[in-house]
């Protein structure tokens, strides 16, 4: 068989030459053919990280490792080449969602100015799966699925890209995840306290006035998230609170109140929306997801070069997710503080279908939709429970540990929040049961010796953002 | 009498000299001594305006003039060497507040990039009042008064810049007016719309950063607008909202609708800081102002140097303002839309005040107290219906013309919002009554000459902000 990285003219050779210069073989793992790394030179190999994971992709060949899924992809044409623009493509959850969509039969295109991975270069931080480069990715996604899904790779701040990707695109939807997305990378230091908000609030205007001026019919799809709502002990609903006062009534935008720098970029970001649908006709949908876990969608199982990221550091690493690799290298489960805190969860899978259905259900011209996206909430000790009793099932050793909470926030107090409007679309939900657990856990021992423990730990405390610029290089030395 | 210009050595030499120059003689006009520039040379003035006004005042000299009040300034220590920090101190509402609190003896240091003079010299704008330089202002008052205004010029963006003028000043209550204030302005084109933003929440981001870090028990007065709440169908109240919603109740932030991206960036700056309120413990007041008139403080009217600037151009000029110069040149008083829009409105006497009960009566360290800065609500209608009968009493030929609303807002609306609580902390309004206004337009008469007849008109529409830069040249010139 020949190596997979020979087959295609243009990326395979690149690969091809960079694995041979690096020490990188080409080696059979279940049956197909992969680029990686010879066992033992993990810390050179992380050392030349961003040369070499430009060029190959390394997958850690163990004797444990499952046959990939293969290619199961059954392209459809139910998107009926409705053109869609991803902005934030190579992302953890945009990535997913442009090869959901592409195999659907949509025409993506993916913007991204890859600000993701140079975050993890500069803090020294690190997926769980080995991802490819975005060119690989799509390659691959083409061969494996016979879609092309274009490439604009740029920065949405900066107009005169923006504004040429979409004068050559001219999307019909533009899905926004294209920010920074992780609460403590904001309240590092004051530089990226500043740089999340004005990257975030500049780039949605960007959007904004691209849409208004170059294609005012294209809906906008953007990303919020349900901690912009904070914890008020009131039902939280989607979007909008009605209010009688005084014996009068109104429907008002739901008071918002952000626990940090991102979580704040967010509720701006929504603020901005809204005044533009008003006074533009701006169709827009906006999003407020919830924590994702899960790594696996169809598609991303499909080739191991199409795998998507998995963060499990503190600083980008979310709730279940980081959980779940805690206990698959025995480090105790990191509650933070009395562990009371209840958000809402959803499986990517979900998050690449809610995507689906907001296309597919466009908002109006004018109408500034808001839907809460997330299936299930349980508090951070429940979390806790679940992956505990799931890994014993295992045979992992699990502990839970209270540490202090590094963010200011409540630790108990009420959580009930909509969350129907998208089931009312036909969202089925993927629920957390125990097989899911279940299946993370065993994806995560699987990749478990990539697991760097020093990241495991909370990295940022919400107390003490500094005005030093902080690359955390010496957190992380402590 | 010598000329004012030789008396200062370090201002009045070069004043002198630049009056010489450019054709500007020294005169006497009341019984005082004023450079001031021959008629029918003011449009070459103009032309070299940035360097003539940064080194002599002019003062228009018609027989009608009035002489200045003179140095009526009665300085007293109330205010007992208390630091204060007065971001944007150059501008309307800071240069009265810092003559106000320096003359009751507060401790002031004036922080300044002078953007708005620059917005002027770009845009092509003037305020009616020809005002001197911020350097020859301070240099005046320390004369006039005995009292020295401490000044540093550059960008609170600029964070080098802002932790040095903390560290040398260590205010004890830093008023924040520092920001760009004009809604038109911000929805020029998507330039001047990103910088409202990322200038106004990057500033104000800095600001809250310098206090948790230089100086923790500094107490933050922001100046926010009322603008923020929009018009809801319930009453407005002082930032926050009790809501009972299924048999719970909380209070929240109140709900907010900004309409323009300079009214949106104000309630971003509101959103920030209550979370670092709560995060950090910093002490702030969030003074959400009304639409100011007026020009006359007592210490603004102590000297010809000290005069307030005063906007009637569609960019920068408001309301009531900019109908009182209507009315003084005969231009029809221009109405937009049906003018049933309601605002709240104070005279500036009453803004000086309400910042110093804010400064005697601060908030708590970790406290975000919002009050609502305005002493009367009016439609335009209203405002109009009473300039154009005390103009009438004034021999003026006064009309009122509805012209097409270049912005979206709701123009007939219900509208109650509360102002109680600065009362209850001391403030006795200023009420615009008759006699309010005839000063008002007598003061505009006076200067009706220096008034641009092609800056009154709407130049700003909410519905075109486009995405090429626009510096209003091509507008003013149709």
């Amino acid at each position: 068989m020949q190596c997979p990285a020979m087959q295609n003219p243009r990326v395979g050779r690149r690969s091809a030459k960079a694995a041979a210069q690096q020490g990188v073989a080409c080696v059979h793992i279940g049956g197909r053919v992969f680029a990686s790394r010879v066992s033992g030179q993990r810390k050179d190999a992380r050392a030349a990280s961003a040369a070499s994971r430009a060029k190959s992709v390394k997958v850690h060949a163990t004797a444990t490792i499952e046959k990939p899924a293969g290619p199961t992809v059954t392209p459809s044409n139910g998107g009926a080449g409705t053109r869609v623009m991803i902005i934030g493509g190579d992302g953890y959850c945009g990535w997913a969602t442009a090869l959901h969509l592409s195999a659907r039969g949509y025409e993506v295109c993916i913007v991204d100015n890859l600000c993701r991975r140079q975050f993890d270069l500069t803090l020294g931080l690190d997926t769980l799966t080995p991802i490819a480069t975005i060119h690989d990715r799509v390659q691959k996604w083409a061969e494996v699925s016979g879609k092309y899904i274009s490439l604009q790779i740029g920065d949405i701040c900066d107009w005169e890209f923006l504004s040429q990707a979409f004068t050559f695109f001219q999307p019909d939807h533009v899905v926004h995840f294209g920010e920074q997305r992780s609460a403590p990378y904001s309240m590092i230091d004051r530089q990226k306290a500043v740089f999340t908000q004005t990257n975030n609030v500049v780039g949605t205007l960007n959007v904004l006035f691209a849409i208004k001026e170059l294609k005012p019919d294209c809906h906008l799809v953007k990303l919020g998230t349900m901690g912009e709502y904070g914890t008020p002990n009131i039902d939280i609903e989607e979007g909008y609170l009605t209010v009688t006062h005084n014996g009068r009534t109104d429907t008002l935008p739901y008071p918002k109140q952000g626990n940090s720098f991102y979580h704040l970029s967010k509720i701006h970001d929504s603020t901005n929306m809204l005044f533009t649908c008003k006074a533009w006709k701006v169709a827009a949908t906006d999003l407020n997801q919830g924590v994702v876990y899960g790594v696996r969608t169809e598609e991303t199982m499909a080739d191991p070069l199409l795998i998507n990221r998995y963060d499990y550091d503190g600083i980008f690493g979310t709730a279940l997710n980081r959980f779940v690799v805690q206990a698959a290298v025995g480090h105790p489960l990191t509650v933070y503080g009395k562990g009371g805190q209840t958000r809402g969860f959803l499986d990517i899978r979900d998050t690449v279908r809610c995507i689906q259905i907001a296309i597919d259900n466009p908002a109006a011209r004018g109408e500034m939709r808001v839907y809460n996206q997330f299936t299930e909430q349980f508090s951070v000790n429940q979390l806790a429970e679940i992956v505990s009793r799931e890994g014993r099932k295992l045979g992992l050793e699990v502990v839970v540990q209270n540490v202090p909470n590094p963010r200011v926030e409540a630790e108990e107090h009420y959580y009930n929040a909509k969350h129907t409007k998208l089931v009312e679309l036909g969202l089925q939900p993927h629920l957390l049961a125990d097989s899911m657990i279940d299946s993370l856990l065993e994806f995560a021992v699987q990749y478990r010796d990539r697991v760097r423990m020093e990241l495991i730990k909370p990295a940022v405390d919400w107390r003490k953002t500094g005005v030093k610029v902080n690359t955390m290089g010496a957190a992380v030395a402590k």
